[in-house]
């Protein structure tokens, strides 16, 4: 009940930082719906269906939100922010295939539904397209930042790969991991609007710096939300990422102080993906008890923070102050 | 003995039609293998395989033969080659996933070899690397191309997933698939030279003509390879696209006048991809002698002439020579 409430708070407070760009994340919606509308019936249905799945659209909003912020009147706000949230859906629907998750959001991943070999092409499809969106306005140096991150997020995925199933994945890579994976869109989609205008490039560095602190903080929030939420809340099963094999920051830092008992529970599970109900409440209660979801709170602060600090040097005004509140409320989030 | 005394003379007169670009071709092969060098563990292993594994280098051949037919010096010609290249190598280890395939030239296929997982992620690395060497040079018209003919691939593809397995394919969605699938890179490869300089952008329909032509060509002459080559020669087993569920042009135009015994027998091997060696021999001979292969010839020398036809607007001398002739030999081609 208490969580109900600080949800609805929250959903409450995110709608109003938002109000600003509502009209323009609008847009967003209808630019995605004609891209489904137009394109091929088993693209229109894979993509349509995973952009549906109840996604919060952060990165477009972002777009949005400092385009404005950076005085900017015209269209490519609204383009570059569907542009980011197609090549973020190519990437879950890659990312589930690779994972061989069945589950995203509480609905049928696209390779569960449609076979991998859909999946594949679907992704391949969107990728390509959004770089087509891309060409129609020639903005080269968008095109660049956005490719790079793409080549970051494949990078990332290629490394978290080769430790799945390991629990002797360290610090170091793990962080390395999660700023390909995650940080660098996010890091993109705010750099985006002011690479599409020549008056504004020299605020790259500090938006992409917000942009990373933004996307850590999101993914450490995440890797805390996959031990302490509910199924009901994630619409997957707690511990899902332990159980397909990604070993993240909280059990990371937990394993060395594991008794054998549970360490064998962890390495089974992370394996081989097999757990038992009494087991995941024995091991779930380990990691809620052993204070290790504190440490990655506050490390998630930390980058919270220092997203904070990075937009301090950028034009005062209520968006610069909505991206700072936002970056905060990021910690927050219960799905 | 015959067939290779052909293939002797062939080779050589493709090493002579080559051999003003022979220079270029190598500092292709250097470029590839420096973008290997420069790549993860896994990308450059796997990637290299591909890249390594005799394919014929026919794109980049265009690319160089035409950028010198333009007046072209500079090294833009050889790194489009390279770049048209690693668009094909990603096409091909992503198609090999989709199409479930295990031999490719002789060796196993990177899905094979390495799993679907590492497939789909090298292939997306492939991909965008790609569009990050173009966005090097800025070259916006070249890119657009690029991306189109990429976009029609995975369409290409798409349509073929749908239709894997079924004898009643017809041959417009044949021959549209084939387009989509092998001749808008060809297509490409070919108008690539004219639209990174801008006073040859005028020829760009003519080269993309030329390229189409070439492109359905080379995919005809592969379609009745599958039929009349030895395993030997082709490094798969005869009737592999048929196996595959690949309904391809020879089988399109017998099937109506096909008995029902060997209708069936096509139709397993379609649908589940089981044909006993009995069957396999009896099935390839009805193909041979029904002279399906020599109306799918027929059609391939069409489309070469097409070509020719095509080339005949483009300057006059040795490379236009070499063009024309490229093409033809295309038809003799025997793996």
């Amino acid at each position: 009940m208490k969580a109900s409430v600080a949800t609805l708070r929250q959903a409450r407070e995110v709608r109003d930082l938002f109000r600003p760009i509502a009209g323009g994340l609008a847009d967003v919606e209808r630019f995605l719906e004609r891209e489904m509308e137009a394109a091929m019936p088993m693209v229109r249905e894979t993509a349509g269906w995973v952009l549906g799945s109840g996604g919060k659209r952060l990165r477009p909003a972002l777009v949005l939100l400092i385009s404005r912020m950076l005085g900017y009147v015209g269209e490519r706000d609204v383009r570059y922010g569907a542009v980011v949230e197609l090549i973020h859906t190519a990437t879950l629907i890659h990312d589930d295939i690779i994972d061989g998750s069945d589950l995203r959001r509480g609905r049928a991943t696209a390779n569960r539904r449609w076979g991998d070999q859909a999946a594949v092409l679907v992704g391949d499809w969107l990728y390509t397209r959004t770089m087509d969106l891309c060409l129609e306005l020639g903005d080269v140096e968008v095109m660049r930042r956005l490719t790079w991150a793409t080549l970051q997020m494949t990078e990332g995925e290629i490394l978290a790969d080769r430790v799945r199933g390991r629990l002797d994945i360290d610090e170091v890579t793990y962080m390395d991991i999660t700023r390909r994976k995650t940080a660098e869109l996010f890091a993109a989609a705010c750099a985006v609007p002011a690479l599409f205008q020549a008056s504004t490039h020299h605020m790259v560095d500090r938006l992409l710096e917000f942009g990373r602190g933004v996307g850590i903080c999101f993914q450490l929030v995440d890797d805390l939300l996959d031990y302490s939420a509910s199924r009901h809340e994630m619409g997957k099963p707690v511990m899902a990422d332990l159980r397909e094999g990604r070993v993240t920051l909280p059990m990371i830092l937990l394993l060395p102080r594991l008794d054998t008992r549970h360490r064998v529970i962890a390495e089974r599970a992370a394996t081989c993906g097999e757990m038992s109900a009494e087991d995941e409440a024995d091991l779930v209660e380990v990691v809620r008890t052993s204070g290790v979801l504190e440490t990655v709170r506050e490390r998630a602060e930390g980058f919270a923070e220092r997203a904070g600090e990075a937009a301090a040097a950028l034009p005062a005004g209520t968006e610069r102050e909505a991206l700072i509140r936002a970056a905060k409320l990021l910690l927050d989030r219960r799905a």
